[in-house]
Parts: C-alpha cells; sequence; structure tokens
C-alpha cells in the first residue's frame, strides 16, 4: 500500500500508528504540508479534497480521510468494537475529534510550530478557545473512563490521541486536565506503539 | 426515543431525514442555536460536546454526532452498503461533509440567514472560499456518478444534502454546479423524503 503522508501530520500519524500495530506493511511518500502548490496534480485523481492521509490500496483503490482509513483497517480486529452502540460511540468520538478538537488545536499547532505564525493573534485565540473546549470535553468524559469508549483502547483513543499529545506544540497547556495526562501515558503503553516521529 | 433537534440545523436534518425514510417514532425537543445558554444543563450529562443533534435511545442512552447517528441506524438497512470498501467510502464522504463542507456551508448559511450577519466580511469570504472548494470536489465527483458512493443512495448522500440544498441561504450561488444540482433532484426524490421544514 502507498500512503501519502506528511511525517508532522497528527492525520497522517493516526494511520501509521493503527498500521504499526496492526502489523501492516506500506511504503510513505511524503507530501508537503506548507507548500501546498501540486496538489491536484498528485492527489486530485485519489482524494477530491486533497488532503493527507490519502492511501492506495494494494488493488490500487483510494481510500482518504484519517478516520474512514482507521476505520476500514480496525474492522473485525481489537481496535473496533462489535457491539452496535460501542461502535457509533467510537463514531461520535471520531466525529468530535474533526469537528471540534483537530480544527482548534492542530491549526493552531500548525500556525505555531510549523506555518511561521497565525494569521492573527485574534485567529490563534479563537482556535486556541476552540480547543480547550473540547479538552474540557475530553477531560469530563475520561475522568471516569480508562479509554474514550468501552473500557478498551480503540481507534477513538487513537484518533484523539494524535493532536492531544503534542498539544503544547499549538500552545495547549494539559497541566489542568489530569485525567487526559493520565489517559495519554495509557494509550502510548499499548502494545506496538510507535511516535509520531518514528 | 428523544431528539435534541433544531428546526432549522441541517446536522438535525439529517436524523429527520433518515428516520423518514425508515419509518422510525421519535419525539422532537427544539434548542436553540443562536441563544445556547443553558445548554451545559441541557446537554451536559448526555453529549460532552454540548451540540445538536443529540439522540436519547428507548433504552435511556444518549448518542451524538449527526454522522455516528446515521450510521447506527442505517446498519444493517438499504441506506449503508455491506462491501467493506464502500462503507469506507461512505465514511470518507461523511468526513469531508463534517471537515471541509459544513464548517464553510454551514457557519456561512448561519451567520447570513440566522445570526445577523458574520463576525466581519474576511471571516464571511473566508467560508465562502472554503464552500466553494468543497462544492468544487463534490461537482468533480458527481459529475461521473449518480450518488456519492456506489451509484446507489446511502447516508453518504443523506449528510452531503442537508446543507448544499441551502447552500444558497448562506449566499452561495449553485447555477455553475450542474452535477450538484441534477444530483439535489434525484436525492429529493427517493422515497420517503421529507424537506428541512417539515
Amino acid at each position: 500500500m502507498l500512503l501519502y503522508d506528511s511525517a508532522v501530520s497528527g492525520n497522517c500519524y493516526k494511520v501509521r500508528l493503527l498500521f504499526a500495530q496492526l502489523g501492516l506493511d506500506y511504503t510513505r511518500q511524503e507530501v508537503d504540508v506548507v507548500d501546498r502548490s501540486g496538489r491536484d496534480e498528485l492527489l486530485g485523481e485519489l482524494n477530491p479534497a486533497l488532503r493527507v492521509p490519502t492511501l492506495v490500496l494494494d488493488d490500487g483503490r483510494p481510500l482518504a480521510e484519517s478516520n474512514a482509513i482507521l476505520w476500514y483497517f480496525a474492522e473485525d480486529t481489537p481496535y473496533l468494537p462489535e457491539d452496535a452502540y460501542e461502535r457509533a460511540q467510537v463514531l461520535q468520538w471520531l466525529s468530535f475529534e474533526q469537528y471540534s478538537h483537530e480544527p482548534n488545536i492542530a491549526v493552531a499547532r500548525f500556525w505555531v510550530s510549523f506555518a511561521g505564525g497565525p494569521p492573527s493573534p485574534k485567529a490563534l485565540e479563537g482556535r486556541q478557545r476552540g480547543g480547550y473546549a473540547a479538552l474540557d470535553a475530553m477531560e469530563g468524559h475520561l475522568a471516569t473512563r480508562s479509554f474514550v469508549v468501552a473500557e478498551r483502547y480503540t481507534i477513538a483513543d487513537i484518533a484523539l490521541y494524535a493532536y492531544t499529545h503534542v498539544a503544547d506544540e499549538g500552545g495547549f497547556d494539559l497541566e489542568p486536565y489530569p485525567a487526559i495526562r493520565e489517559w495519554l501515558g495509557r494509550v502510548a503503553l499499548q502494545p506496538g506503539h510507535v511516535a509520531i516521529e518514528d
């Protein structure tokens, strides 16, 4: 399989982490996430959204969006529950991550650590306010749980771990979030775990 | 079942449309999407993200995020394919809708039609630029297809229809998008279709 990848992207790291834990082989092709020129030529036929991760399966068929890739490969493995309600809860948290968490925490991190700064201080303030609201929601949820769904490690943990564990690179302080910090430690101890920089 | 709902929200409409087509009974409780005070008291125990739609199942268990609710109820119905790759494609487009489409088109519509105007002209320009990029991606995809995935009507069509068919309320002009307009017509002709205002 060929993964159009970015070494610094949490969305790509989600896929790399699951693939490592499943023992799947694949080739990585690095795509620039700052200079987006040439994306249409590179990804246009594979992913109308022109984003990474974009995966080409062994048979040549493309699949895009980190959560769709996670779901496809986690099916029938311990990383996705069988129970219909637990599966729906996994999807609820994957959706939360993409809508309420990533656009704030990942974008703030991109501006602060990779793009030379935010477009304006006010823009960064808005993303940090939204990011802390997402962290508040996670903290309340994890205060009484070991993992995000079903008291076991699933792709919901992988999806939320990706940008939460590097939130400091977006200027976020996790000190006031003890439940999140303990959960980050539990996730990092899972068999087959790899780091974002691996 | 009890649906915490908003009559004008496309995210809530997705759920109402699928429920109508599946013939499912439920009670609607309207939640104000402009005045968000009291959300924590109303939804805090049910949905950490404090958003609508939030659903309470017959047995009292909560489920949130429109795409998770669609997936849960479409499973084992004609609205979600059985093939693993087609299911992943459905999830790819659900993710695209929540990440690249809704935050632009739905937010522009909210500002223009429900919230008394955007925070700034520049903010609206940004959302419209992003919204047109999402429409461009849809147009290219639908130019050679009858429906979003698997050449049949699925929850991927429901999710993308919700805000695309009212994009004009956010200032978007669909005239340059003939494939989208024909697809909107096909979706509206599906058995059991209901309008957002129903």
